[in-house]
This record gives structure tokens, C-alpha cells and sequence, in this order.
């Protein structure tokens, strides 16, 4: 009998290009559909939930893929990891309806973009947060999240080779966060956002742009504008790949099937 | 005129087979004799204060190397950074006395190991903290602590190919601290450690050693009875090196030179 199960990957993204499949270069979603063909003795292929970028990091990105096999859904984690390199992990599994697609529902995502802020930089942090040296004022870059939050035409604060069908999203929450380090010079600068969908690079080109207004090259008030403006020149760089983290993505609550209670109900 | 040179360098030690050089493999001091010999056009030979193991990262590691360049010692981070392999990186540079030697003189070295005590590995942690998922009782961790502080023979803690005179050192304080990370299920147990010295693989055996008291493998009791057995087997294992960070090094006040006030003088 055909399964659809959902399993959750967390992955340091820095050796990879990025989520999807491409013939003869590193991805995560390549390096996964190896292990799971190689377990199920299937040709598995995954839906991921989001296609990072070459670079960008996450601690709970999503996938489905259909097996006949027996394996119980909780056990792939186990069987996953024995054979994924290191910088990948499954940290989660669950069978889900045949037609739950991660892509085409109600969701959440959480991405964090990371900041060391320091004279000095760092190589333990250098694979994770973008070093800048420079003056931040924080309290401009939360100002000039402020119009960001709600439902709008993002189209300048995306790519331009966005293939989506609509700009309009939904920011629900977009936090600038300082976390002091013990002993050492310098801050990290956490750039938090959630939000219902994300378009090509826009949590890359919020970051720019909210360290654009932390510089004092953009005013906070001309955020707004920026967003009205639907002209993607007129927004900030986008940041480096490498600070960026998916952190989580959530969906409708019972989406999971207990397979315990429908075992005991038959 | 022939200067002698300190600088303070970080690095991430994953890739990398140790600070001390090797013929025909990566070690930090090999990749920053390489880079100071371009910069300089000497065959400069470096004396580091710690040699730290193969994995082992460091924060604030320091060497010394003589010049008879005319490079401005505050010059040196920079000319090397734009070199060198983003693994690594110098912080800062001083000259110092002719005579200093980093090793034979009066130090504080600060380590910290690093664990991540959480049901779910956490790719993004992995290069630096050793993962553990089971139980462990932090108030026993910090009571099996208290016995190691101050002045001991640790010939219980160190490896049997140590090579020093002594095996006593002083412990000035040994910590153990957790940090509940955001929105993760899990905390990072961090075991700080500052003395004036640390036999081979000191550091690690000692969080072996904390670990399995935390496991309730060791009664915190017995840790007074381990240091006076003087005997490597008494002792837990040595943690794996990923785990370790040397944070900094401290010597005496007014070792670097001021050179601008030495020039106003003359």
C-alpha cells in the first residue's frame, strides 16, 4: 500500500546548491533521494516544502514522498541519518494524507537572516551570519520593518526572475533582535521574519534593506514608499546566502495521521 | 631591524589536522607561516602558545614570529585575513619584547566545551558541540567541578603521552553553564574552564569526566578520589575534540608595546 510520508531536515546548506536536484553538483534534496532510494530499494522522489538557495541553512525544512515500503514513518529519521553526511539531518517523520502537496496549503514559515556586528570577525560564526563591521542602529532597522508587516505587493522586494503568479504576501511578524555575546567585542544581529510565503530572495532583500536603514543609506519612512514603488531597483542588495536559516514551518494542526489510533479503531 | 610579532588568531579547526605544522597536510600554523612568508618575503617561523589538537577551534589562540619587515604590527591581521582560508583569521597584532615566548611566561587560558543536549542533532551545531541526546543532571555536573578547582597533580587527567615535567596545575574556574536556546527543543551545556596551564587533552578528559557524572555514571563525590589516584584510567573519557574552544589567553599587562609612545620618546 502507497504512503505518503512527511519528514522534517534541518541542514547546514554551505557545501550544498541548495535544495533542488541537479545533475552532478551537491543538494540536499539529491543527497536525500539517494538514501531514501537506497532504503526503500524505490526510485523516491521528494516535494520539498521550500527550495532554498545554494547556501541558505535550515532547521526544519519539510518534504513528502510516496513509498510501498513498511518502514513505520517515525523510523526513517534513524535510517536517514546512519547514511547522510553529517551536514544533513532528518529530525522528524510522519504519514500524511496521499494528497497533502508541502507547497499548495496553509503554512507558515519562519526564517531567520543572522548579523555578526563586530570589528572582528569570527570563523566559528562565519558559516551561519554575514560579518559586518560597521555601525547598525537597530532602532532604524526596526522602524523601517514597521510598514513590512501585513499583506502586500512585495514585488520590490523580490527577484526579478520571481516566477510567481502573484507578489502579494502576508508578513505576520518581523523582529530585529540583538543577542550579546559573552567575552567578546561586537553583537549578533538577528533579523526574524514570519510570514505565509516567501518570494524568490525576499527574506534576503528585507535583510538588505533593513541593514540599508540601520546604515543610515535608507530613512525608515522610505520603506513604505519602496513597497509602493513595486520596482525592485528601488529596494535594497540582497544579503549573502550564508546568513540565512529556514527555521520552521508550520501547518494546519493535524496534519500528521496517528497511525496507533487508526490501527486500534480497525 | 628584527621585530618580534604577536598576533591572536581564530579558527575554525574542523578541517584542519591540529595547530602544529605537518609536511603534506592543512594545519593553522602551516596556512599562517605560508601566508606571513608571502606577506613578508621571509621564512618566518611561528611559536604558538597552545598547539591545539586536530578539530579543536579556537577563539583567541596567539603566536609570536620575528620580522625584519618594515609592516606595521597592527598591519598584520588585515595584510594576512585578505590570504588566508575564511577558516581562519587574525584578530589583532603587537609587537612585543624580543625575549617573549609565549609559552614559558605567565598565562590564563579560557577554554570552553560545548555540548548540545537535545533530542534532535542540530546540523548547524555540529562542527562545534558534541551532540548528546540522554539525560544530564547539570547540578551533579557542577558538584563533580568543585573538587578540580585550585592547585592538583592531574596526572588523572591528562593522556599517558603527555610529555610535561609536572603534572600540576592550577584550575582557576571551572563552570558549567546552560544556555536554552529559542524555539529549540534542547540546551547547550557549555563547561568553562580557566587556569594557568593544561596537560594533553586535560580539557577533554575533564568534560568526559563532568559528562559521565552527569549521566550519573560517577558519583560527584568520587572526582576528590579520581585526582589523588593519579591514574588516566580513573578518570572518564576524553570528549572528541569538536567540541573544545580555546576562548582566550591572557598574559601580564603591558606586554604589547607601545610603539607610538616608544617613537614620541626618542
Amino acid at each position: 500500500m502507497k504512503r505518503r510520508i512527511m519528514i522534517t531536515v534541518a541542514y547546514d546548506g554551505t557545501d550544498y546548491h541548495g535544495w533542488q536536484y541537479q545533475e552532478g553538483v551537491p543538494t540536499i534534496e539529491g543527497a536525500l533521494s539517494a538514501r531514501l532510494s537506497e532504503l526503500t530499494g524505490e526510485e523516491c522522489v521528494l516535494t520539498g516544502a521550500s527550495r532554498t538557495d545554494a547556501g541558505v541553512h535550515a532547521l526544519g525544512n519539510v518534504a513528502v514522498f510516496d513509498t510501498e515500503s513498511r518502514i513505520p514513518a517515525e523510523k526513517f529519521p534513524g535510517a536517514l541519518n546512519v547514511r547522510l553526511p553529517g551536514e544533513i539531518r532528518v529530525t522528524a517523520g510522519c504519514e500524511v494524507d496521499a494528497d497533502f502537496h508541502p507547497r499548495h496549503c496553509h503554512s507558515r514559515k519562519t526564517y531567520e537572516y543572522r548579523i555578526w556586528n563586530s570589528p572582528t570577525e569570527d570563523p566559528l560564526r562565519s558559516r551561519y551570519a554575514l560579518w559586518y563591521y560597521g555601525k547598525l542602529d537597530t532602532e532604524c532597522m526596526r522602524a523601517a520593518a514597521v510598514p513590512l508587516v501585513g499583506e502586500h505587493d512585495f514585488t520590490s522586494f523580490c527577484s526579478v526572475h520571481a516566477q510567481s503568479e502573484t507578489r502579494v504576501r502576508t508578513i505576520c511578524s518581523l523582529e530585529v533582535l540583538t543577542i550579546p555575546p559573552r567575552d567578546e567585542e561586537g553583537r549578533e544581529i538577528v533579523i526574524r521574519v514570519t510570514g505565509n510565503g516567501f518570494l524568490y530572495n525576499m527574506v534576503r532583500i528585507i535583510a538588505g534593506t533593513l541593514m540599508d536603514a540601520g546604515r543610515g543609506q535608507t530613512a525608515p519612512e522610505r520603506v513604505g514608499e519602496i513597497l509602493t514603488g513595486r520596482d525592485r531597483t528601488l529596494a535594497g542588495p540582497t544579503a549573502p546566502a550564508k546568513g540565512l536559516t529556514l527555521k520552521k514551518i508550520e501547518f494546519p494542526e493535524g496534519l500528521c495521521r496517528d497511525i496507533k489510533e487508526e490501527r486500534e479503531q480497525d
